[in-house]
Order: structure tokens, then sequence, then C-alpha cells
């Protein structure tokens, strides 16, 4: 909890908010190496990595329909209706994303439009370790069977005792996920990227994972397959004025703390009170958290910092282009056109992070490391690309035919005007 | 004019269309080099790069208003007529795709809602070389200033004379590009990565280029700047049915071949006569070309194919994922469900490919190489990106309180779950 500023000058903003340097170790090598075996030995090379890194010997990769059924029967009816609520909002969120085609006549005769159409087949990754993310697969599954993907594959490491844990296959089930595979890491990336005996090669890869994940969704752009999003540590930035409530600000940049030790948390107050209670809470209610030793170092890094407005806060925060924006400050919505650079923003006293990490209906995969500034998150968008269509009439060539000829001709390009001049000569010969 | 099938066994179908794989030269670390410099000695390294490569050695990088005005006097009245009417429906086109934002009420109380906001800054890269792309200025500049971009950088390298071909800049000052710059290929590319004395660091890249400035985009994105489309060579399919005019198809296929060597053009028709009267026709039609020697090499990867019906004709293009599609066929409309995979398409004897490379609104930007499968091409949306906000009233986190706290308990993530807690607890305590 170190880092208390108070008015920074602006001219040191940039290097205050300098994001730690990721360590870009060099795994290229290594996930080369992975991605050549998994090419030319498939399902073997899977059961061979998982042996060696995930101390597993799968029998089976894909997910049988028993384990699914038996999955079921493991999860709690609480669960179950947590779940479902989750996803009836998510799923009326992003259903409102479908895209309207609206034909448009730009010249008299000329019609221009566009087609949206599911990218036929997705891979989602879900990582293992600490906590079992099932919410990750309700916010991928659930857009990529509303766009009408024909293939969604996922893949995740199996626990130690070889199984997956029950939430994320009775997620996965329930939201239209076609296969599941017990397979984790760069090799995962890599029998979706090229296929093997049992994992269908897709179009795109979703998901979040560690550095070899990363790395290996990075080389696989390479080969040709599309991935939702660049990679970074998750952060939020909070900005409190004097309507702000020190316990819920508290609250909510510790459960940013607890993701990882290498989160961002940057709180910025206007109201000195504020912060200092805020850090009085902080102090408070980390002593609680079963996660209290990965929450304290990320808040080593943390900044907090009084300025002297919500105005020059917003500055602040547009410059660092947060993941998650928490505007704890009185009439958020008077705010928001303020805003320019963020990954999914939210209003008021009563909108916790985690509300929209879970089960308010907006998806969680967002921009982070400061992609919010060239990057939007995951949406209907990520799992459809638009087609352009046009159908022009006799009428329509006639009227933009010489716009045509005189800029192919300015371009050089003589095949591309005589297209257009054979059909303007065969309309003047009544043809 | 080889390669010409009839009735291909539709196993044989991926093979067949398989594309010729890009000779990936090992430039990654001569881009390296180049990106080394320019980050290091800005300037002067641009300057140094322009003297070896493009022979020139400008006075100043950045295009001064003498230039520009000096540029409207040397274009034409017709050309800039022509001009006009392109911009116009390009705008028309674009403008129509700004999302209407929608606030959705998913449960009573929690309300959630995307907005869009520009990316800050741009840069457009347009290719010297033996054609003055100005038209790809107007399909970059049209959308980013709709978008409302602060900053639109276009850089293109100089002629042997030192100067920028006038309709690119009259062009590029029509539609709101702030700065123009005379410097080309990957050393362009790195000073819009990193910044120089003279050239602003930027968020997004777009546009065409050679190898060298196809590799620095690549290094770009490790550099956290985002780029438009992966690169590929220019494609058109053709499909053809009875109701087929063999001299547009003709025409057609050569301005598609015409554009490089690299060049891929396939020919599909349902009807044997139409196949061969399609075939005389680029024989004489090739023969007038100024760019005959290029197109006659592509249409040597050419491939002309005679299948049964439009149906099958269309299921071998979606495998295929072309970037431009022309249904010349009967009732083109009646066909459109049916395509998943293509960048563009044309519908109809009168809507020649390249009314949409200049004139007709939509962009010419768009995913080749197969990317169709899992790519857009450029429009507004790759000029901003799209902010999730949510506001929560008290009702709202009591409606949905309880499935957050079950689900973020369920991954382990007690910080989350106190975030609603807490909130909870405050209402119920009726603060």
């Amino acid at each position: 909890m170190k880092n208390i500023l108070k008015y920074p000058a602006k001219n040191t903003w940039e290097n205050l908010l300098q994001r730690p340097a990721l360590e870009k170790k060099d795994l290229r090598k290594t996930v080369e190496e992975i991605f050549l075996k998994v090419k030319n030995d498939g399902d073997s090379a899977l059961k061979e990595f998982s042996a060696k890194f995930d101390q597993v010997n799968p029998e089976n990769l894909a997910v049988s329909h028993q384990e699914i059924e038996s999955a079921e029967n493991q999860i709690s009816e609480e669960l179950k209706i947590a779940i479902a609520q989750a996803k009836e909002n998510i799923y009326q969120f992003h259903f409102a994303q479908k895209e309207k085609s609206e034909e448009i006549e730009t010249t008299e005769g000329v019609f221009c439009w566009r087609e949206s159409r599911a990218i036929e087949k997705v891979g989602l990754y879900v990582p293992g370790g600490t906590a079992p993310l099932f919410s990750t697969v309700l916010m991928l599954a659930v857009p990529a069977q509303i766009a009408g993907c024909q293939e969604i594959i996922l893949c995740t490491p199996p626990q130690k005792d070889g199984k997956i844990n029950p939430a994320i296959l009775y997620t996965a089930n329930l939201c239209g996920v076609t296969k599941i595979f017990k397979v984790g890491g760069a090799q995962s990336i890599a029998a979706l990227t090229f296929g093997t005996e049992s994992i269908l090669k897709v179009d795109k890869i979703f998901g979040p994972g560690n550095q070899y994940v990363t790395q290996a969704k990075q080389l696989a752009m390479e080969y040709n397959v599309a991935i939702d999003l660049p990679a970074g540590p998750s952060e939020v930035l909070v900005i409190a004025d004097e309507g702000a409530n020190p316990e819920f600000c508290a609250a909510d940049l510790l459960s940013q703390a607890e993701h990882g030790v290498d989160s961002q948390v940057i709180f910025l107050a206007t109201n000195e009170q504020i912060l200092e209670e805020t850090l009085a809470e902080i102090e408070n209610q980390l002593l609680k958290l079963p996660r209290m030793e990965i929450a304290k170092i990320a808040l080593n890094n943390s900044q907090f910092i009084l300025l002297n407005s919500v105005q020059e806060a917003l500055e602040l925060s547009n410059l660092y282009a947060p993941e998650h924006l928490i505007l704890a400050v009185d009439n958020p919505r008077t705010w928001v056109s303020k805003i320019t650079n963020a990954g999914s923003v939210f209003l008021g006293n009563f909108t916790p992070e985690s509300a929209g990490d879970y089960a308010s209906g907006t998806n969680h995969t967002l921009p982070t490391n400061g992609f919010a500034k060239n990057y939007s998150g995951v949406s209907l968008d990520s799992f459809v690309k638009r087609i352009t269509i046009q159908e022009i009439s006799k009428k329509g060539i006639q009227n933009i035919g010489k716009t045509i000829e005189i800029m192919a001709e300015a371009e050089g390009l003589t095949a591309h005007k005589n297209a257009v001049s054979l059909r303007l000569k065969s309309l003047e010969n009544g043809i």
C-alpha cells in the first residue's frame, strides 16, 4: 500500500501510470517446439505433454457424456440457479448486439449493405489453476451460441485427478459447447490451430491463459487463426469523490487485487478523507481474505492518488485506459461522455466490478494493459464477420460508371476501367 | 490460362483451391533492425533509410501546405469530381454504420449498454510503386474522419523526384488527414509505432504494403499497436450460370489479374459454353492491357472450374473464402443467404468488382488469403472501440447480488463476493 500521491503535476502522469513492463520471457522457441510436435504427432503429442506438464495421463482427451451427466449431479441447486440467472442476463445483453442490416442506396441504383455470418469454428480456452473459471465459459460460449458458430470447442487442463471441475463441464454443456477436451497449455492452442485426430482445427481462439498460452495464441495467428484479444494482467481504476463509500471502494480494489500478484489497482480520489478511509478499510478487509497474500503483493504496485476534480481524474484515467473503470461519484452518468479509453465502466456505489465479472450481462473478457485505447472487449461482434454486399442496376452503373473509369485510369489500372467501360457500352448499344 | 477442370469430386476441392504458399522470407530480423534504429534515432534514421531504400533525400519529412495547395492545381477537374462522388458514397455507407447505443435492462435495476469511442490516433499507410493509390486514402481516411479520430497520420513513400503523387495529397487533404509524411516502408511503420521528432506514435495502423511493410505491421503489434488486417495477395472468385455475360466475366477476372503477379483468380461456371466463351474473351481482352505481362503471370495460377450448380459453386466458394465474390447468376439475391465466407460480394451482371474498389461506397480493404473465414473487412468499426457501461440500482444489486455471491464463492474469489455482500448488508441495514 505504498505510492500515495497528492496532486501530482500533469506532466508526471504518463510516467506515474506506467505499467510494470511485462517480463517477456522468450517462450517463443519452447512454444514453437510444442506446435511442431502437435502438428506432426497429433493426439499422442497432446498426451505426452499432459503427462509432462500436468502430471496426468488421460485415456481419452474428449470428455464423455457420462462425465457431463455426472458433473450435473455434483453441482448444487443453488449454483445452478445462479448460473442460469447469469446466463440469461449475458444472453440478453449479447443478443441485443445482433446487427440489423440496413440497405443503403448510395447513388440511385447502387445498393450496398452488410450481413453478419458466424465464424464457423471457434475454440474456447479455459485455464486450470486455483479457480475453476466457469464464468469464462459463460462469457465465451453464450455469444458463440447466439452468433450461430457451428463448432464450439472447449479445451481446459484436467485437475491432478484427471477430471475437469464439474462447474466448468456443467456450464459448457448448458451453453451449447459442442465438444470438451481435457487438454491445456500451449499444446491445446496448437491442437486448435492445426487439428489432431480428436480435436478440430478452428478459425478463432478465445480465452485467457498463462504466458505459454498467451505466446501460443500469438503463434497461432501466424498460422492464420484469429484470436480474441492480446493478453495482459487484469486492472481496475476507481474514481471516487466525496459521495463515494470507502468500504465499497476498498472491497472493489481488493477484488481486483486478489486476481493475481500482477493485478493493477489504481485509486483516484478528489477528497482526502475518502482516500484515508479507503486505505484504512483495505487494511481491515484484507486480513479476512483467503487470497490475502496474493492481494498484498498486488497492492504493493497499486497507486493511490489525490486529485483536484473528477474531470482531472478522468483525464488521467483516459491516459491510462483501464480495463475496468469504476465511477464512485455523484451523478456518474453525467461523466460518461468524457470517458474515451476504458474496457468496461461501472457507475455509482451499487455497481461493483464483480457484477460485470459474473452476472449483470456484460462480457468480462476485456482489453487490459492499455489495449482499451485500440481494442474492444469480447462481444457478439467477436464471433461473427461482416460481409459487404452490393447490387448495382443498369441505371446505377450509368450513374457511377464514369467516376470509376476516371479513377481507375488515374491509378493506371486499365482492366479495372475496362470492366466498367464494357458494361456502359453494352447499355449504350441497348443490349 | 491453365487449370481447366470439369466437375471435380468434392473430396478434391480442398486441395484444388489451396492458395500458393506465401513465401515467408525471413524478413523479421531485417525489420527488427529497422525498428531498433528508428526507435533510437528517430527522424535521422528515417532520412537515412529513405536515402538507402528509396534513393531520395527529403529535406522535410512532413508535407507542407504549399505542396498540398500545389497538388490541388495539378489535379484535373474531372478527377476532382470523380473523387468527390466516390467520397460521398463511401461517406454515406460508412456513416450508416454508426452504432445506436441501446440500453438493456437485463434484470430489474441492472442497466447495461455500449458506447463507441474513436481510436484517438491512427496511422494510414499508402504504398508507392506503380499505381498512386489515392482510392486507398479514401477508404481509410473517410471512416477515420466519421469515427472522429483526433489524429489521422498518413505515411507514403516519395517518388524518385522526392514528391508525392498529387492525387494522394489532394485526397488526403480532402478527407481530413491531419498530417502527411514522405516516408514509406518498414521505417514508416516503425515511426508510427514509436513516434519520432516529427511523426506521432499512433494506436492503430491501417493500409496495404509490400512484404517489409507487412512484416513491420506484425512487429508493431508486439509493441501494442493494433493493425487493420493480416495481409495477403488480392483475389476474386466469379460464379457464372447461363445468365452470365462472358465479356463482363472476362473483364472482371482480368481486373483482378492485373493487380499483381500473385493475384488469385477463380472462375466457377455451371455452363460449359459460358466457360469457353469467357476463356476466349480473356485472350481477346488481355492483349489490349498495359499491364498484360502482370495479368498473364497471375492467370497461370488461375482456376477455371465447371460445376453442376450454383449451389455447388457456393459450397466451393465458402470453402475458399474469397476476398471478392461475384455472382454473375440469375436472381443473385436469392443466393446471398448461402454465402458464409467472403470479404465483399457483387451481385449480377452490372456490379463489377471495380465499383467496390472505387466508388459504390463499400470499403476495398478486405480479408484475403482465406481470412474471410475469421475477419471482417475495414469498416467504421475498425476505427472505434466499444466500451460497455453498466449502472445498477439498489434494487438491482438486491436482484442479482446473491447470484454473484454464489458464483464468486464457487470460483474461490472471496473479495469478489465481499464487494457484493457489503453492499447488500448496507441495504439490509437501511444505510
